[in-house]
């Protein structure tokens, strides 16, 4: 217990190096940015990496588009004439608009399973990208399902997380920032199925870059399965940060257990009040799933106290009232 | 008419590189921004450099640190012991709280002549840096007696655009762009008093990059004035951008005349569809003055086809309410 599967097939930092370059002409390379008095209000020295403007609004885009490009080099090794067959996925929102677009890119026809209590927009998202949405109820056990019946009709299952290819494709976001700003000493990432952290924790490995995960507290599954020493599967979340309610993946969860420092959890109050800091004083429209990493700053100021800190600021796809609604109450 | 007072301080490029390196401690190097949805939206190439991520939320900030580090390098030059005397502006918002931060970091009071219809949240701004605000009558007239009052009482008037340091700083912007981007082909800017595009007119020259400014239709004087050949200085502002109703400077005009290749006008209701485009494609949230150069872009596409264009997003000190509104029909 415990232990990874040793047959798994994880990523290594390699794969990181290679999705990068394969990736490199599809995805936006995002800026970064500093704010003196955002450091003064943090007590450490940050550089925010702004996945909010990736294309698709996440960073969920880069690991898409590795998936998708690796499955289009597989085909060309088969030689011409192979069929391009569908994709499909379980998301709440981001990666099911992120494989969408790849997935067109590609020439490939694009099925995403959603919750019903999907946030209204990044459905509108999925379908404005031409992928095709399946509600399913809000729950591991209704995308599992609703999932198996797409790729029982011969559809490739494109898992949002849990696989190599996008484990690989999320970390080309770190080595991007890494090389904006080699002083780094930390990263501070969200972690939802773990598919972002896991990346970039291969990256921060050889860069000597210690990683701190955050979770929402109604959606503290890693920090749970960290605890007990194995993965748990079963967890029940209600959080407002609508991008990491996912439990955590086996391959995620193995490469987490390995390289990351710490986990530390978050309130829905703290994530509403980061997003109102994000605004005053970076500008950033930002969801609460990326609030959670400037929410962890605000709450443990002892763990990052005068370091060099990078954030990863995921994404930026908000439902605009209720994103307004937590701004203004803090204005 | 139409020839500038020989006696004229004008500034030259020499100066915005000076200005440069004086002010590159003080401010942010902003990030630019491109999009293959915003190209295909545009029919053009475009770089969006985004002083809305700039220090006090718009351009404003460059011009301000240069002219007060200017105040204070004078000071030097007199011997030690000389008192560091307040300075004195009027503004609609961005340039009050630019002088006022500007002038804290000095340690210097700054004095702003507002308004008394300015946004409410620029209002705050001024006077969360440190500023004091004098409210005035909305025209002209009101704003230069409110700063007369001021500067009787010994202080140092730090005009918002019609001054050489002011038009250097913020000519920097365009400096930096050009090393980011150095294929640009051309630039385009919004036109107010005419600081932000005079300053870049002088960069853009020596790159040989043309130069295309954007007026707000309620707020046209530069046009009137290019084409009737001299400077019409009585114009009442209608517009919703609010940070391009001054009336276009001695020096900025003289300046424009020279090195701009065209200004064009779009209406206030082109403005808010360009402020819906900013958010949708680029996840920005800009003030209807920088929405102003993304209007001109969809009003004018003949302008631009396929050519490489560099906007500036001047800056994004929006009340939310009415950027809300706003984006909020069109999405």
């Amino acid at each position: 217990m415990g232990m990874p599967d040793p047959k798994l097939d994880l990523p290594d930092v390699t794969d990181v190096h290679l999705a990068r370059a394969r990736i490199q002409h599809q995805i936006k390379p995002t800026p970064i940015l500093r704010d003196p008095d955002l450091d003064e209000w943090a007590g450490c020295k940050l550089t925010v990496k702004c996945e909010n403007f990736q294309r698709t609004g996440s960073f969920k885009f880069r690991g898409a588009s590795n998936a998708i490009l690796c499955l289009d080099e597989a085909l060309d090794d088969e030689g011409s004439g192979a069929e391009k067959l569908a994709v499909a996925t379980h998301s709440s929102g981001n990666h099911g608009a992120a494989l969408a677009l790849a997935a067109r890119l590609s020439g490939r026809q694009a099925h995403v399973v959603m919750p019903e209590d999907s946030v209204v927009t990044k459905v509108e998202s999925v379908q404005g990208y031409g992928g095709t949405v399946h509600f399913c109820e809000p729950n591991s056990r209704g995308r599992e399902a609703g999932l198996e019946a797409l790729t029982g009709k011969g559809m490739i299952a494109v898992h949002p997380f849990d696989r190599l290819e996008i484990i690989a494709g999320q970390g080309t976001c770190a080595l991007e920032l890494f090389g904006e700003d080699p002083r780094l000493e930390m990263l501070v990432v969200p972690v939802g199925g773990g598919g972002l952290i896991s990346g970039c924790a291969l990256a921060a490995a050889t860069q000597g870059v210690s990683v701190i995960g955050v979770e929402p507290e109604g959606a503290s599954d890693t920090i749970a399965s960290l605890e007990r020493g194995s993965r748990v599967d079963d967890w029940q979340s209600d959080t407002i940060a609508d991008g990491l309610r996912a439990v955590i993946g086996v391959r995620n969860f193995a490469l987490i257990s390995r390289l990351v420092s710490r986990v530390v959890a978050v309130s829905d109050k703290e994530i509403r009040a980061a997003q109102a800091v994000a605004w005053k004083l970076l500008r950033l429209v930002i969801e609460p799933s990326s609030a959670t990493v400037l929410a962890a700053i605000a709450r443990y100021p002892d763990l990052f106290s005068r370091r060099r800190v990078g954030l990863i600021v995921s994404g930026g796809n908000v439902l605009l009232e209720d994103w307004h609604a937590a701004v203004k109450e803090r204005n």
